[in-house]
């Protein structure tokens, strides 16, 4: 394998490998970046047992030629060595690989020599049945993701809680995902007959988040144990968390007490003002009231040192004009940053029953908050 | 005591005086923030048992009103909470505190409540001589500690190591920070027939340097206990580390057998790239060799992984034409980031006996760094 590559593509691919590369690998070799080269340019593969990614480099971009190839094959690289040096070079990288697993990078007068490990070891990648796919433009899908993996659970008492689940049944793609106190779901149009669903760690759809380009298209398929993404030059395939997913349906109350609109952006400064004081509770409890049908008073306090309290000014209240709940104040805010349009609606059941959060008029976005008991 | 205060301004003391302000804090009364407000403006005190830093706001700036005084007074707010509010509220800042040593802070429609400490309690700045003190421009100041604090001790083994010595002798003022691997050196002309020295913790100077105004002017004095730094808006008053710091005077070694200059920015990053292998030693051990009076090659390597090595043109040499010196990757990079001229002069004395770092034409400001031992 002999090749010279444009130093800036060949970083930017390196690094998104990189985050599928752990600091503990199960076997050796998984520490490495495998690096496969032919006429049509070069293949970055980095994995573990969880997660594979794999960055296509074209050999010419837009009539540009990004990659010389001089002799086709593969390579292994140490992963953690070699995106640091890649990084510190100054300018295009010639990478020779010799029978021996040596690797030789060199730009300008700089030379480092790397032992390799042998590619025909590297795990190969799990087959895909890819005759059930759906497809979804890339922007949105990173938008779905941002808006609900963050509600997953944190601590893994329950596996399945600590993933989103993803459902394509009756051209709908829905995501969900939930910690049991509150949830987040986001749902889209999709053009398929095929129905599918399972649960994805949330710090892999973190990650997919992270490296789809906006502008791609992204091809999704899902297998018994593996869901695989796949944009032009992006493939990533992550290991599914096995289990039965709560059933949501019944979640959601009906017949709200009093709806209310509000300005997201005035209320999520509420919010996290009032949050203040509401650390020093296990649940960051603060209270909000409706005053009159007309204001909205936030509020938290903390025995030992002080309260806080502010009113704002309601948009719109259909149901009940004087109503208190107590809820978790960081879940409240999660919720209102997730959400980017200009108006939110808060729906109220009683002191008892969950608060639902909408974009104005968004049914296919939605965050559940329970209330915390006083 | 009744003020209001606008916020931007206030919102920046708040945080200074936060610096000085432990999580664990001595006594409670020093979690928090004394604010005392007279007819000038308000003066904003923090403090822990070994720095006390102190912000005032003058009521008046420039023709514009930052603080409306009301009443005069003073409260202890507590620090954590106090600061975290004055950033989030929105507008101007009205704060009040009555008998009870209750505070309220409002801005707009927000009203917070806080129980504060007696300001009778809280402790009184310790006496200073200021009838010996020297004056430093503030940019020079901050310049002088950036230069030297990196260079002391992080281990607290020999407590004096991990401050820097601070001299003013011979209208001169030095700054010098050693590991006993590495030291830092810097001085300056001052105008003074006072002489004095003391050993200030490296932390204090380092968050001084983060306050200072660049263009403010600053006055130091010295006495048994105590440093104490102050500009027209800023006091910061440090505890002295006690004991006894070594004499350097017979570290410098003389007569070198050889003298290179180089591009300080090009030897940085090729240190930079070297010390990618060096991680694997104690020491990050990399090599620097004059190769045929014309060249200098940097190298490491790990037995494990690989090498890497480089080949830079030297600018200038005089002495040996041949050498090799192992050292500190690390050490000789803090020195030439501290180092802020183009050009960068190493002397050599021989494999055993420390490399001397300096800009060209600049003996002011110097580091040695010790060999290590292949």
């Amino acid at each position: 394998m002999q090749i010279s590559i444009q130093k800036d593509y060949f970083k930017q691919a390196v690094q998104e490998v990189m985050y599928a590369i752990s600091n503990k690998p199960t076997i050796p070799i998984l520490s490495g970046i495998k690096v496969a080269v032919d006429v049509n340019g070069v293949t970055l593969t980095g994995g573990n047992s969880d997660i594979v990614i794999q960055r296509v480099i074209p050999a010419i971009v837009e009539e540009e030629v990004i990659v010389q190839v001089y002799k086709e094959g593969s390579a292994v690289v140490p992963g953690k060595y070699f995106s640091e040096i890649i990084k510190k070079l100054p300018g295009d990288i010639f990478i020779e690989a010799d029978e021996a697993l040596h690797v030789t990078v060199q730009s300008k007068e700089i030379i480092t020599t790397m032992n390799g490990y042998d590619p025909e070891e590297y795990p190969a990648l799990p087959p895909m049945d890819e005759s059930s796919i759906v497809i979804v433009p890339g922007g949105e899908l990173v938008e779905m993701v941002k808006q609900t993996a963050f509600a997953s659970a944190k601590a893994e008492s329950r596996p399945v809680l600590s993933g989103v689940h993803i459902s394509v049944q009756g051209s709908e793609l829905a995501l969900v995902a939930t910690n049991a106190q509150r949830l987040a779901l986001r749902r889209t149009f999709v053009e398929t007959e095929w129905e599918s669903a399972c649960i994805v760690p949330s710090k892999t759809l973190l990650d997919l988040a992270k490296l789809l380009q906006h502008s791609s298209t992204v091809k999704m398929a899902i297998s018994d144990n593996y869901i695989l993404f796949q944009s032009e030059s992006l493939l990533l395939l992550s290991r599914l968390i096995e289990g039965n997913y709560p059933n949501i349906e019944n979640l959601f109350p009906n017949e709200a007490k009093s709806v209310i609109a509000s300005n997201r952006k005035n209320l999520l400064l509420g919010v996290d003002r009032a949050s203040l004081f509401a650390s020093e509770w296990r649940h960051n409890t603060i209270s909000l009231a409706v005053k009159n049908g007309r204001q909205l008073k936030i509020s938290s306090k903390s025995t030992a040192v002080g309260k806080i309290e502010e009113v704002q000014m309601i948009e719109m209240l259909d149901g009940e004009e004087e109503l208190e709940i107590m809820l978790d104040g960081r879940y409240l805010l999660e919720a209102l940053k997730a959400i980017k349009e200009e108006k939110v609606v808060l729906s109220f059941h009683g002191s008892i029953r969950p608060v639902l959060v909408q974009p104005f008029g968004d049914d296919k976005h939605l965050h559940l908050i329970s209330p915390v008991r006083s």
